[in-house]
C-alpha cells in the first residue's frame, strides 16, 4: 500500500505553551497541523490532536521543541501523556521526513540513524537569534520595571555585553529614558554603542571601582559579577541576569551584600509564547525555502 | 514650657510601601523624620517609629497618605496598629503645623476646625500629576508584557485619550516600535499625537468600525469600550484599563467576548513606590518653597 | 446676470513657494484652484494662473498667504505683476466668499468692511501651530548640522523654552542623540521635560553661571541672551535663535564674544515648502468643516 | 648630533579643514602639534605652522590626511604652497617615525621604502568607520531636510544597504519619525532591521514594481538604481546618493524621469569636520595604545 502525505502537513512533537502557539500560527496559515504531547493546553480547534502513530503516519514535516531535549535521552515534552524515548526505533520513524528543532546536537547524539535524516536546528540560524534577542529584551524590561521600585526614566542602567540581547536591550532603555552604560571588549562594538547614546565602557573595567547604577542586565554567560565586583555595586541595586545557566552572578555573594539579583530564564518562551512561536515558525519557513 | 521644633522636622502618618519609601527619601535627604502606622514595614534606620503623641507633639510638617482617607471617616492607615478617626480633635492637634496630604477634600469635610490649618494638596499639583503619568506609563508597559502573549515590537496599539497618561504611554509604545494610535477629541492634540509620530484618531470613531488592534489601552474615565466597541476588537485583542475606578470597560461583555480586559490599578504606588514616593517628597518640596 | 460659482473653487493670491505649494496640494485633492501673484513659480498644471478679476469672479473660497501683508498695505506678494493694495475696493470684492489668511489682524485694519467677510485667520489655530513647530523644527535640526562643526550625537544641547518649538526640537535632539537641557518657568514644564529625558533648568537661571553648551537654541520671543548671558557660553558655541523678530540674542555682542549665532528665520515656510502648505491646507479644511 | 624627539610631538602633513580640526584637537590635549599645508585655515595658537623640514625633523609622529593622496602620486595637500610628491625621498625621511594616515594602499604604491615604515591605515579601523557612518548619517538627514520640500516626519523613506550607513541612517529617520524601510540581502540583517522598528525588504526587490516613497538613500557602492529601478520611484521623489564614487545612481535618467538625485559627498568631512576630526585622533590614539 502507498503511503499518501500531504507535503504541507506538520506535525509537531512535544514542547511547552511555545510550541501549542506555533501550532496554532502554522494552522492560520492554512497548513495542516497534528500535535502529540500538549495535552490540555489550548489549541486553535483546527490543530488535531492525535496519537503518535498517527502522527507520524501523516506529517511530512516534523517539529521538535526548543530545546529538543532536556536530558538528553528522551524528548522535552512536559504535557505528554508518557515520555518519548529518543531511541534508534524513533530515529528510523523519522526518515524520509524534514525533521526541525531547537538545540539539536543532543538528539543527534542519541542514534546513529540521524546521519540520514533531513533534520535541521532553527536554533542556529541568525535570523531567529535576533528576533528572539528583541522579545528577550522586552521581557527584561518587564521584569526590571516589576523588581526595580524606582523609575526607569532617569535611572543609571548597565548592560553588561553588547551581543545580540545587549544590542537590542540597550536601546530599548534609552528609549526607555534610562541614562544606559554599555560594557563590550571590541573598539567596534565601543563605536556602536555610542552610536546609540549610551556610554561605553570596557567589559574588563565593570567592578574597577564603585558602580553608580541603579539596575544592572548580564547578558554574557561567565562569571561577570563574582563577590568582588557585586561588592562595588550600590546597596539596594537591581541585577538581573539574562544569560542562559549556570549564569554570571554570585547569587549567593549577591544576597550577603544587599544586592536584589533576580535570574530571568525562559525568556521569552514564557512571557511571550506567541512571538516566541512566530519566530520558530518563519525561521523555519526560511529554511524550508532555501 | 515652650514646646520646640526643629522646623525640617516630618511626621507621617498612615499610608502604605509609597509613605513608607517617602519617609527613607526624606530621611536620605538629612531630615528628621518620625512615623506613625507603618507597622511591619521595612524602613531606614534613621525613620523613627514612634507613638502618634510624640510624632504631633515634634513634627512641624505633617505629611498624611494618597489618598488621605478612603471611607472619609479615618485616615488611608492600613498598618497602623489601630484606626485613626478624623475628628475635630485631631484636626486641633494639626494647627499651627504645615499638613501636606493627598485627596484632602475627604479630609477637609471631617471637621471645620480644617479651615483653619495650613493645609494642602499635593495631588492637585500638576507636576505631581505629570511625573506619576510617566511612572503609570511605565507600569502599563510591563502590564502589557505580562499579558499579551506577542511582541510589543510590531504590535498594534491604540491609547484612548491623550491626557498626561496617553501622552506618556503613547511615548513609550512608540519607543519600544509598536505601531501606535491615539485617540483625542480636540484638533490640536491630534496635530501633537502626529508630532509623537503616532497615528490620530478621534475618540469618537472608536468602536465605529472593526479595530485591528493587538493592545489597546484606556486612559479615560469614562464609559470608552461598552459592550457595542469591544464588539469590534478583534479576539484575543489584550484591554488594558488605566482609568481610575469604576473604569471605562464593559468587563463582563469584554468576557464574553473573547477579549483579554485587565484593569490595572495602583500604578505606580505598588509597582514603583519609591519612584512614587520621590515624586511626593518633591511636590513637597516645590510646595514649601513657593 | 447670475453669477454661478464653484463653492470648491479656491482662489489664492499672492505669496511664495509655500503658496505655491498650497495651490499644488489643492488641486491634486481634486479643487478647482486660480492663482493670482506667484508669476514664474512651477505649479501643477491643473493650477489655473490668471488675471486678479478673473479669480474673483471665479473663486468661492479666497487664500490669503502668510503673513498676508508684510507693510500693511499691501499683499505680501513678492512674485505679483504689481502690488495689490489693501483697501476698501479690495475688500468689497470679498464679500460673499471665504477667505482664509495668515495673520490677519494687519488685514482687517486696512479697512471696515472686513467687519462683514467672512473671514479667518488659520495662523491663530493651535493645530496649525503644532504642525509647524515640528517642521521648524526639522528645519532647526538642518541648521544646527550645517552650523555646527561636531556632531549633534554626544553633543550638549540647550534648548531654551518649552512651547511648542521648543517641545518639538526638544524631542528631535534627544531621538538624534545629543544630551539635552531644556528651559521652562512652570513646575508642570520642567516635569513634561524630564518625561522627554532631557535635563529641565527654569529659565531664570540661563547665564546664572558658566554654561557648558555646544549648541543653544533659543525660541522665547524676548531678550534672553543678552551680553550677560552670552558671555557665561563658551566660545565656540553655535546659538540658534528661532524666535520671531527682533529674536532673543544679542548678535553684535555674540559676534565679540565669539559665540556664532545664527538667526534662523522663514522656517519652516522656506526649507519645506511643501510640509508647510499641507499644513495650512489640513487647517482651512478643518475650518471649513467647523 | 643627535636628534631629540619628544615622543608626543605630531606632525600633520597636507588635508584641508578636517585635518586642520585634527591639529586643533590634539593641540587642546596637550600635544605638541606641527603642520605644514594648511596655509590660510584657521588654527588654533597652540599650533605651529611650520616648514617640511622643521617639521619632519621634530615630529615622532606623523599624520597624513584622508585620503593620504588623490593623484596617487603627491600628497592630498589643496592649501600646500607646492605640492609635495610621494617619492623614495619624501618615504626615507619617514623611517623611524610612527607614520598615520587614510587610504594607505595608494601611499604605500609610491616607494618600496614604505615597507620599512612603521606606517598604520586608520581608515581600516573598525571603530573608524561605525563613527564615521554616523556622522554621514547626520549629514544625509540635513541633506534630507534641505532638499525634500516636506517634512521627515510621516515621510516615507526608503535605505538601500543596511551596512554601517544604512543602519545609522535609518534609525535616525525612524528617530524623526519617519516611515522608514531598510533594504538588506541577508536574513540576519532583515531580523535587525525590524528589530530597528524599520520594514525590512531584500535589495534584490527594489524596482520589482512602484515604489511609494518620497525619499530613497543609497547606501551601496553599486548601480542599485539605473534606469529601470528609477523608473518605479514616484515623480518628485528625492534620492540621495550616499556611496562613494561613482555612487549608485543613473543621475542622467533620474534628471529624465523626474527623481531629484543628489550625490552627498564629502560627509562628514566638509559638513562636520571638527566631529570627523575627533574620530580620526580617538582611532589614532587607540592604535597608539595597542
Amino acid at each position: 500500500m502507498i503511503q499518501m502525505i500531504d507535503i504541507n502537513s506538520f506535525g509537531l512533537l512535544g514542547g511547552d505553551r511555545r510550541q501549542a502557539a506555533l501550532a496554532d500560527a502554522l494552522a492560520r496559515d492554512g497548513c495542516t497541523v497534528r500535535v502529540w504531547g500538549l495535552d490540555g493546553l489550548p489549541l486553535d480547534p483546527k490543530v488535531k490532536q492525535c496519537a503518535l502513530d498517527e502522527l507520524l503516519n501523516n506529517s511530512a514535516v516534523v517539529i521538535l521543541p526548543l530545546p529538543a531535549t532536556a536530558d538528553g535521552r528522551t524528548l522535552n515534552a512536559p504535557y505528554a501523556p508518557q515520555p518519548l524515548v529518543l531511541d534508534d526505533a524513533f530515529a528510523e520513524r523519522l526518515q524520509f521526513k524534514e525533521v526541525y528543532g531547537g538545540r539539536m546536537a543532543a538528539v543527534y547524539a542519541t542514534s546513529g540513524k540521524w546521519r540520514l535524516i533531513d533534520a535541521s536546528d532553527y536554533y542556529t540560524r541568525e535570523e531567529f537569534a535576533v528576533r528572539n534577542a528583541g522579545v528577550t529584551a522586552e521581557g527584561a524590561i518587564a521584569v526590571a520595571v516589576r523588581e526595580y521600585e524606582g523609575s526607569l526614566l532617569g535611572s543609571k542602567c548597565l548592560v553588561a555585553g553588547y551581543g545580540r540581547i545587549g544590542r537590542a536591550l540597550s536601546r530599548l532603555l534609552r528609549a526607555l529614558g534610562a541614562d544606559v552604560t554599555v560594557s563590550a571588549r571590541r573598539p567596534r562594538d565601543l563605536a556602536w554603542i555610542e552610536l546609540d547614546a549610551c556610554r561605553a565602557v570596557p567589559t574588563a573595567s565593570i567592578g574597577a571601582g564603585r558602580e553608580p547604577y541603579d539596575l544592572v542586565f548580564n547578558t554574557i554567560p561567565a562569571m561577570i559579577f563574582p563577590r568582588r565586583v557585586l561588592a562595588q555595586l550600590k546597596p539596594g541595586c537591581v541585577l538581573i541576569d539574562l544569560a542562559s545557566k549556570p549564569g554570571g552572578v554570585d547569587f549567593e555573594a549577591a544576597k550577603e551584600l544587599g544586592v536584589h539579583a533576580v535570574q530571568a530564564l525562559s525568556l521569552p518562551g514564557k512571557t511571550a509564547p506567541r512571538a516566541a512561536a512566530e519566530i520558530i515558525r518563519d525561521t523555519i519557513y526560511n529554511m524550508m525555502e532555501e
